[in-house]
């Protein structure tokens, strides 16, 4: 133990030691020049701003500074900056060109050059020194009793220019605070853009004042104040983001027609010789909130001209809110069926020449344009909006792929192809909780298809979606983080930046990281399992968690009846994260031991299967007093027997025959117990 | 083993067996009653609601489904609650007369019935069934596979009609989430009042339309919008809880005067032969936002007319934002400094024949009276308003004790004695990290003095304080809770329930299911630890800070110049509590010991000695790589080496003298590492 200290210091205190492997920069830079020499953090450090950056700067560096003293303990002297060059002599010299502008193609780069006594950012605008001011506190290093950063120069710049991550507040309404600290980690990650899709089936989440149904009737309660929102926008942009609304038409429309059934596309055809007065023929539909998850009918009427009228209204007051240059309008999963069974529509589409239901939502879509472009906002929509006719000005939101039946990738090339800017969000798909690699892996610019280089900068970048059937304000932040952090890797750095272990190391300290700004990913995890246990010790359980991931896909509620949208979602699957910690451990054990069968590397894999052992009976001592650890066991023992079972194989000691074996550990790939899955099924074969 | 699972089978499958001791009720009602049965939950578990109450009901019945439905897993089919007798044959009957006025002396009782197939809330005022609503959740009990609650009949109603929380939201801002997060755990503990300190020498919290100078100049861009306000009143309201709103005045003015120094009572003696145009006499001095923690001179100049304007003003644009009937003016610590060496405030005291700046101030408080009734807003202030020409309408805020050099309670018998109503604080400030028992032992109504029924009627309660000099959102929580449930049973409940077991026992799991509200204080220990320990493992300094408490009283912060505003709170003594874990179980075990000295109970000490030397031993590993560390090891070697000498005690194997030995054991009786204390000194002397 002595001599393992003394390697550890020898390692951690020579400071000048710091190699390029050991920085976890992420997303990585495009230039690292690491050089001998070390700058020392102490309590007099200060910050100087010159140039003409936009005043955002001021409060990103006042929040630097108080990462940077959370982190290290230094009292630094320094409180707020407020004023341009203000300590002409400080440690850290920022100096920006000009006032950085929210959105696409501003220019992002800096330039960050530590020096033994001095640092530089040097940036066009404030935009690319935020940039540097993350880059640097990812710089942090430290021995046993001090803090440094590793002189260095460091030249970057974004290879994307559409960075972002969509969330959906309506199926489950996401808070203020939320909004906030995701949008800190956003920027944290150097992403630009925050997608927030604010209206679907299941709420409509903006104040309207003058359209007041749509929150009386449609929200449940839950929805931003217009003041919320230009508080929101003002937060991002403090933190060079864009903010992109969504209003999700002219499907997903369950709330706008709960307020507003009169727009609706569904005929109730009135059977004669009731009491209602005699009418015939059609009336109009009533709509309700939508309380499951899943693709529904409620359509808006794109013949009636009050559609337009009330959509053209709801801009005029949406719009200006959002002064960034980019409206979504949703547009996808709309399946026609309300179109269809509907003879005004219908008589509609033959009217206007319109011979299937997508040239209908393309003519609906189409009028939407107008409305936008009188606000100065671009239209943006789902895929689904792309037809003969769009206009061109319109920016395709790539999302289908494997699961929906198409090919993955087609139609944003489809998109660049036709002239339209584009952006990916296929792959990206956080919330069907498939591991970090999928997504990290997943390159928006097409493979394999020949692009001409205008074809190529149409590809815009790439966005993550966090859909929220699935997830609360307490488990949102695990199923966004770390692996948000890959994709925004895979956005900013350059294309040949893929290599896996080298992700996976700088993820975790990354991770960690987001803490400070407040993310719940880590500590939330404790608050559901100390529930599950009924505030017993949950140091089985979280074991237990750890080789466990969520059903993928939208496997855990199939049929999207079971969660509703106040469902529980306190469960031990709630818990539990994609990519689940020792699954992988487990694995490379599995692998070292296969390759050289020596005592040490079968010690460490018998030592997961005693571990799992344990698990298991502690499982069983728990869920006597834990009625949610129930759910929970029937798993567990499944690990358990094949564990039990193993530990005799890798001793040479089993007596079941191979098929039985293979009975045991094939029942460890289920999918029926606490709606989880056991992430060591696939190590476990091969031990087989 | 498996004779204890038995064991604990039978202790807890068979419901009918719950007895009282074993209810974690907080605060205690007034009458309980258990019978035998139980009512079991299942997925159709439903709510009614009848009578006249106010709207709010309708929102805790649905949040009261929701919290059921998190700590169950169960998936209750009944979704959002909207109106009256909706499900008629529902399994939980609401009842309420009227419709509850926020204030004081509202009728807050209830009446819960759990029957085996029913249960009724009866309740003159929605209030009281948000009160019943509590209880009843707090009544869930479970076996190993399911939920129930035990038939019982529950009657109560509060002790005091004022049972508040305060906090300082000038020292350190806390955002929107952090106060509505507490105000969720107020209404859990039955507490009825918000006492928002809104202003003081670090700030000015408020969003002024009319005097934007106040956010400009004085707020750091930290505070709330008046729609913010509006929403944290309704929020609140929602809740049953009353919020009086305070502005600090006339001492505690650094931040009012760095917006408005012409107010000011400072002088600057203008020494001729400046360039400054002949200024002869006095100017106005300039004012800063205060960065340190204490008592400051700035002060409002009672003698100028135009701080009457501006207060006027003042209080014309906040009192409306807050519907309540009471506007605390501060009043507090004001040591007329600069009334003293102002010749202008002299004279003008001389001219009105106020003797005293007591008897100034006095004169300056009386001139808000009108300003607030106005609005319709009685004035309360801190005891320092508490004079002989005071208006009878005021109320007084007891706070002073043995720190400030007077008699405990006192204050508050002399207000009473003089016709005031009051409320008591002395004893109740919870950020001086007292134990739990000095709040809870602290009874508002006076012992030892003759006091009149009418008199006592005048002890409209008590409120904890939370002044945040040493308190960030992230660490305000577990400043606050548990401590403050306690002093809500102090409160609320009957004079005589002062058991110190049965109150620590039933707060370990009150202070769990706060959890559920979205109450940080467990949850942001690990953040402070992870941080600290750079990302390794936190378990040696998880077990270390179960020892050690931060300093109490403001010892951690001596002259109030180590911790700034702006100082890092991410330190070791951040993560530390009050009534810290292990020091009461060691003091059990070594009470035990000394009771009888058998091998069992000395095995317990020694296993404590055991783990101290473990915890030294791996934390000195740890800080190899953390120099947040370090700051901890001294201390943490002190207990080590009293550890390793008193296992030898233990064994009758020490070779130190005594002396040597009580050294030992005074080394651990630190206060210089740190910022904590061991909470096990004063156990570990009781071996000596």
């Amino acid at each position: 133990m002595k001599y393992l200290l003394v390697l550890l210091l020898a390692g951690v205190t020579s400071s000048a030691q710091i190699k390029k492997e050991q920085l976890n920069l992420m997303p990585w830079p495009q230039n690292v020049v690491l050089n001998d020499g070390n700058f020392a953090l102490n309590k007099n450090f200060k910050v100087n701003i010159t140039g003409n950056p936009n005043p955002r700067i001021f409060g990103a560096v006042t929040r630097f500074l108080r990462r940077l003293d959370g982190r290290t303990g230094i009292f630094f002297e320094q409180g707020f900056i407020t004023k341009l060059n203000e300590v002409p002599t400080a440690e850290l010299q920022i100096n920006c060109t000009k006032s950085g502008k929210i959105g696409l193609y501003e220019d992002e780069s800096y330039h960050l050059d530590i020096k033994q006594n001095k640092i530089t950012i040097n940036a066009t605008s404030d935009l690319g020194a935020l940039h540097g001011l993350e880059t640097l506190l990812q710089m942090l290093q430290n021995n046993s009793t001090s803090f440094y950063f590793p002189t260095s120069q460091i030249s970057d710049f974004p290879r994307f220019t559409w960075r972002g991550l969509m969330i959906d507040v309506s199926r489950h309404f996401q808070p203020v605070d939320v909004i906030k600290r995701n949008l800190d980690a956003l920027a944290a990650m150097k992403m630009n853009v925050f997608h927030w899709h604010l209206v679907d089936d299941q709420g409509w989440r903006i104040e309207m004042k003058k359209h007041p149904k749509l929150i009386e009737l449609a929200s449940d309660g839950m929805y931003y104040t217009q003041e919320e929102i230009k508080n929101i926008v003002k937060y991002a942009d403090e933190r060079g983001i864009l903010v992109v609304p969504e209003i999700d038409v002219p499907g997903h429309g369950s709330a706008i027609l709960t307020a507003y059934p009169e727009i609706g596309s569904k005929v109730i055809t009135l059977t004669g010789g009731t009491s209602e007065k005699n009418i015939q023929g059609t009336a109009i539909a009533t709509y309700g909130i939508e309380r499951n998850a899943g693709i529904f009918s409620p359509t808006l009427d794109p013949s009636n001209p009050k559609t337009y009228q009330l959509l053209s209204e709801i801009f005029d007051e949406v719009c200006p809110l959002f002064p960034g240059a980019y409206f979504h309008i949703g547009g996808d999963e709309n399946e026609g069926k309300d179109w269809d069974s509907n003879p005004k529509i219908q008589e509609f589409k033959k009217k206007n020449k319109l011979a299937t239901n997508h040239e209908l939502q393309t003519y609906f879509t189409m009028q939407l344009v107008p409305m936008l472009k009188k606000h100065g906002k671009q239209l943006m929509g789902w895929e689904e909006i792309l037809t003969k006719n769009m206009s061109k000005d319109a920016i395709i939101h790539a999302w289908r792929g494997a699961n929906e039946g198409v090919v993955a990738g087609q139609s944003l090339v489809d998109a660049v192809k036709k002239g339209y800017k584009t952006v990916q969000s296929n792959g990206f798909y956080v919330d069907l909780l498939y591991p970090v690699e999928s997504h990290y892996l997943n390159d928006p610019m097409p493979k394999g298809v020949e692009l001409t280089a205008e074809e190529k900068a149409r590809v815009l970048g790439g966005e993550a979606t966090m859909w929220t059937e699935l997830v609360t304000p307490t488990t949102i932040d695990s199923r966004l983080w770390p692996r948000t952090a890959a994709i925004a890797e895979r956005l900013w750095s350059a294309e040949d930046v893929t290599d896996m272990a080298s992700m996976r190391k700088r993820l975790e300290t990354v991770s960690f990281r987001l803490e400070e700004l407040g993310l719940t990913h880590i500590r939330n995890k404790g608050v559901i399992l100390r529930n599950i246990a009924n505030n017993q010790n949950t140091e089985s359980l979280n074991e237990f968690s750890n080789v466990c991931e969520p059903l993928k896909g939208y496997k855990r509620n199939i049929g999207g009846t079971e969660y509703q949208m106040y469902s529980p979602f306190t469960l031990f699957a709630d818990a539990c994260t994609s990519d689940s910690k020792d699954s992988l451990a487990f694995d490379e054990a599995v692998s070292q031991y296969l390759g050289n069968k020596s005592p040490e590397n079968k010690a460490k894999v018998a030592a997961f299967f005693n571990k799992w052992i344990t698990v298991y009976k502690n499982l069983g001592e728990l869920s006597v007093n834990a009625p949610l650890v129930q759910p929970v066991l029937p798993l567990a023992k499944k690990l358990n027997d094949a564990s039990q079972e193993l530990l005799l194989v890798l001793d040479n000691k089993s007596t079941l025959k191979t098929d039985d074996l293979k009975k045991l550990i094939e029942l460890c790939d289920s999918k029926d117990h606490a709606d989880v899955e056991l992430g060591v099924y696939k190590s476990l074969k091969k031990l087989m």
